[in-house]
């Protein structure tokens, strides 16, 4: 079972963001993800967890995930040689 | 911990519903929430569930769950005695 869990700190005001991304990760990858969680974390937290690994984490990377960069990230561990289409494109 | 699933059926294109639910929950509840799972089910379902106990359920109560009847349940259950204003005058 693949899970996510997106991990936001909700008085910087990021529940739409990993919202957002947890409805994009949901669809793009409906057939290989069953969860997604979205869970409070403290102060400044932005992070995205996959099957216990940190994928992304704001404070360790400089900044937030940007989606096509996720998408990949997130492909390449449950997906693997499946294309995204544009997203393989793009930076 | 209080945490809410919410079971939602992908290929009836449930999952709008599920994350805008999700996002209800975590902002009203923002103090008593720590997670809200979206969670694939199968085909016809769409459920809550907080804590392990299914509060709403689709196929068992004939429709979707309505927000302030929702909010009502999980208040009853990790915030009792908090006035949720408007929703608790509403039918």
């Amino acid at each position: 079972m693949n899970r996510v869990v997106i991990g936001y700190c909700p008085k910087c005001r990021w529940l739409l963001r990993a919202a957002w991304l947890a409805q994009e990760l949901l669809s793009t990858f409906e057939d290989e993800l069953e969860e997604v969680a979205l869970s409070k974390r403290s102060a400044g937290v932005f992070l995205v967890e996959l099957n216990g690994e940190v994928i992304a984490d704001r404070k360790r990377d400089g900044g937030f995930p940007e989606l096509p960069a996720l998408k990949r990230l997130v492909r390449d561990r449950i997906a693997p040689g499946r294309d995204l289409g544009h997203l393989d494109r793009q930076g």
